[in-house]
């Protein structure tokens, strides 16, 4: 599938220590790395009629940065800020000025942990909100996502 | 697909006022109403070799019964608890004793509206949630709780 | 006065206990028993060209499901959720739901009384409230609530 | 109807802000200014054989020595404290030296506005509250208010 | 024993999914059923000159309803309001109204549970409490309280 | 003793609703009004060699101006704020301007009061605190306040 | 009943002022003393197989020693550790220290008396808690502590 | 400069204890007095093209009132609220009556001193803050407010 | 003055670190140390009729036995309870137990202090208290009680 | 004006996504961008006598490491830390290291959004505060703040 | 080495149920018991120049006292305060009054455990704090606080 | 002492601010700079027969980064966090999932700072502390820490 054939252009966004999914704490995050996240993401999207864009970073400024580089390249945002969730305002800013639906993914159901990871600066601001349903999680808020902007671009 | 054939079993709680989904408030919850939701997650579940049987009340001892009558014959409970999701320990206490896996689902997106709608009492006892996603929630919960079962069968 | 006359409609709901009312810690609530309320309103409601209809149940999902039947067949709600006040987000949603104006009616002053009794989840989406006026509360609210429905149709 | 008929006498007291009632925040506070206010009470308190006096002050000193004056003085003070609702401990003290029976009424619902407006010192005092009904609620608190009196001198 | 020999009527009311007794989450709860509450309450009363009604249900409108009944024919309420104790003002209304003497029971030590287990609506309007120490509570309530009545009743 | 003589110059300010002192609330703040205070405060204080000018006011303004004029003329003040204790920010400011000692009386005991009496505005800005000694309080002060003053001096 | 023949050793820690029980206070602790609870505790151990030491102190260090001399010299505790109870850590650790099984008394209803009265060290560490039932409560707990030894025992 | 020629109409209204300004604690609020700032506003606001009427005063109800008299006499309101900063809902409640720009300015940085400076209710109704700048910062909010509204009517 | 004469029996009841008064901290706590404070109000008391037992201890068990012998012995009780006015329900309890009129002292004024030296738990109990009048204060407060003793009796 | 006759050095430091400026949300900050205030502040210093220095990051290492830099380099920094104001101890600290004055600039007013943008890390470490102002905030800042430095050095 | 040689003096001070150290919960404190810890303090404190005082108390007043006796006695005072930690004022007041230089050790690590135990009333008065480190933060705190002792020595 | 002797790796973090150290605020940090730490930690590390790695970053990322690459190349880190302490989520998610042994350490005691420095997002996942013993704190973690490595081999 060429990239211009697809008709929707999405952009997933991983935070903090993600890179080292798959690596370590297998019992909380389970085995499957970034890697699979991205490569199975490609795939469902092209299946779905979209191209994903995908970046990780450990730097808040870069992820801020590469947030703002979407607007008005990108038609859906899937963003798992992972510890910048509870602690950043400044990528809820660029998610805000950038004005794209986003839906947050989290793998660990962050309620059955730490009270201070129930708390999300993105939250209020998403469209949903994936929880708990680990690395699966980020291919339903990309079926979840497509589907929605297909029935608006319906009406 | 017979009922019999299904590889697992499936049972859909919505809490009170979900019966007047469709008609109400569509601002906020969508157009599309209970009969669509529970027709259409029948479907989605015989694809994926599940069956599905659902349930709506506006009584907490209801809701609270019906998950009781799970134990044992269910593998999978995915629930809306509507109101109750903030108020009842009683749901809470009902999904603990049947131990079956749990995913939440919420049409709207809890975090954008009144702060009491913040807190669940079965957040933290589900393994997944999903939010904000529309009635589309309740597909995705299926196949993200379905393929859950599948891989822990594999293991 | 006959039914068909009637220029608006009005349901009348009590909450739990309130059907002991007259019999019990009549140093709170007072003597007159929930009949003297349904007949009184019933009275002054024909003086006011407005019909009543009451509604009494101890179960939250009941409360529910008369709201929930209110729609498109009333013009105001009178409502004393009295336990329910502090606790049920499934009447509010019920009340959301309808549509219908709501005017919220304490028999006693609940600022007098436990700290809980001052939490209600009525208020913030009812019209009005009167508190700590006695039974008579019922017959103001009628009042108010009459004139705002004769008032809003003159504009 | 001479004052020395009237049975009951009422104090009617108003705090900041009120006097401009009717000229600004029309969407919040209605049409409707103090004259009509207190000509409307003076009028249905007639019928109901009682006297009116009516106060306004924007000065926490005058308002708490207008009640001071009252004792001895009234049956019945029905105050809308305004602003004052919400910061005034000498109001609360007055009211309490008087010892007179008081309604609060507010105009506009104040639980539906900034959450300092949900706090009052002077509701856990009063005999009641009507707040939300508009200017209506004064009438409402007079009838009431009056209909309590009657009740008690028969007893 | 006949039943119009006992000297003390005792109800024994039982709150939400205390019906699973003994069937689920034995770890926390023991693995004696509300059967065995029930009956071992009636024996034990027998001996100490009391009868014993027992009810069990899910819904909190049931349990408001019964304790209602209990208005003048009981003299004794042990109640385990289970999952409503932190949630039921009805239940602490129904209980008020009644105005019979209380005794809350707790099969589990709620302080080592999750921190909403700790508040309750109804160990302040309670004679007494009594938790953690299994099935036998019940049983303990039941002397206690007798005791209390004997002692009451030769004053 | 004329005025020229007296080695200390005192101002005894009083807040809103102490001119009832003596004729309301005897239960919480005793028989004796407020010309027995000022009367006896000038006699004590002659007695210890200082003169007293007492101020009574109900407006905070008029309380905030009068301790404006102690700058310079005064050598302690001693203040019972009354309901100004708990929100007059302004009295505190002027306080803290005229830069004179303070010392605080209340005649009732805050503590055993509403928990809004509990905080006050001036306390930890004054040199000391006497509260619940009933009137007797401002002559504990004078002699407290002076004696203060004359060691201060003899240093 | 001899020492030696005694199933179970049983201390009963009782703390500070509750030497005085019985002679003051009587509306909130009744008008039984401590001998009474300890030579009552005493009778009926000994008809339960067990023996009974007693100690009360109104020093937390005594008390904290009392309890760390239990350290394999006891199977069960019994405190009542009164005030205490709210404010020593110490008395907490050396419980958990001596690792026997703790029930909790108190002889009034510590939920309808001051809020800092609802905060327990030691209830979060206990077996189970008995308040309110007044000095019978010392008996209760020693039936139900030894029924639990006895079922434990059993297993 | 004639009062006909002036653009704009400028209020500066300064609260409790202002008219000291320069006489006390000039370690926090400088040696510059009130005169001093109202006679630079009236020059800076000449050269500006504005007229400007000053106002203080150590009564809320004069503060009130005055702001009330701007109602459609003003184009911008400076105001120091002082101590009623953080204790006024009447000024407040004038403010969002007159419907007029507001500029809030604070001498010495209230973020620096107690806790409670840090809340005002004035900070969210105004159209910016400046604060800690000392008297300059009635003059930069003088020239701010100006060129906001030429900005304005510009559009 | 003999013993058999004083009118009044005064126990004067000093907290940990007293004894160190005059030798450490004196910017705080002034440089007159135990020994004046008790010497001085021996020979005040003698002056008003009455006679003073002193007691300090470093031991809350201590403070609280010697509170309790005060039971019939003593008819006020003036305490300085230092660091355990923060902590010791204890001696709470036992100023409770003993039903002898309290006046609590502090040295310094406690409301200057870190925050949790403004919580006193004799506070609400005490007749009344003083604070940060140094050592006088000791001297203002058996005054102050000894007035309300005879006036208590002349009455 | 060349660099070496500029009297005062001026750091001026923006946060994350202020880069953004002008493109989006104008609603809230406007349509002039980054580079508008830059060259406004520059223009407007020359004219004061002082020198511009400017620095944008998303990067809150990038932040701390232009203001390490500033120190022994510059008399006055103004700072709007945007996102970081509200999570950056980092900033804080950097400024605190630095010891050069600060002025912090909002754009727009933090008071009407979010409840979370009300707390600033620099404020009370800051000489002052502005904000609401719009981007004409710079330019009153600077205008501000040097004739802080002016006055500063007059003295 | 003999005493008079030591160049400091040191007081190792240990509080409630430390006398247990190595006998119980082994898993939380280890296996080495109090002997060691002041043998181990004795040998080390010879190598570094210093002698050492070890006491151990159970007793709130003895440690009180205990410490007060440092008081020009001693150059550091080394202390776990155990469970004092969090609730003893009056040990707080004690090491205030010595004055003496402050080392806090904890054996455990006590932001791992319950919630209140990371409240200490000694952290903020002491020099330093160690926690976590087991039995040999002992003797870190000694090395560090001798060195510290060293230093302002050669200063 | 050749590398690849060393018995254990060590890894000391240093966050914000701390290339300042010993150049700014040297009343809390002291004059001892980030040089002397590292270079002084390698000393005594030698002599521990450890090998030190040493860090410093202004940015939280590259902290993450370091912290990441730790993993299974290191066996102990002694982290100051500086003001990452108290907002870092994502450090601590780094500390997390490397595994390796923590230290915490802070130069100046926390607990005497601003109320914020008193939560560490490390604290509860770290071995031990040290904070307050300022820059010696670092060579006591390093003894601390390597003789737990020394001991845990050992067993």
């Amino acid at each position: 599938m060429t990239e211009q054939a697809a008709r929707w252009r999405v952009l997933i966004v991983n935070g903090p220590n993600l890179n080292l999914l798959g690596r370590r704490e297998t019992g909380i995050y389970g085995q499957r790395g970034l890697e699979w996240i991205e490569s199975s993401c490609r795939e469902r999207a092209a299946m779905l009629g979209a191209e994903v864009a995908c970046f990780q970073s450990n730097h808040e400024g870069e992820l801020v940065e590469r947030i703002q580089q979407a607007m008005g390249q990108t038609d859906l945002i899937i963003i798992n800020p992972a510890a910048y969730t509870h602690t950043s305002v400044a990528i809820r800013d660029a998610l805000l000025a950038v004005g794209v639906p986003v839906i947050e993914v989290h793998i660990s159901n962050i309620h059955k942990r730490e009270p201070f990871r129930r708390h999300s600066y993105v939250s209020d601001i998403a469209e949903g909100v994936i929880a708990g349903l680990g690395v699966e999680g980020y291919l339903l808020a990309l079926e979840g996502g497509i589907r929605r902007l297909d029935a608006a671009e319906r009406q």
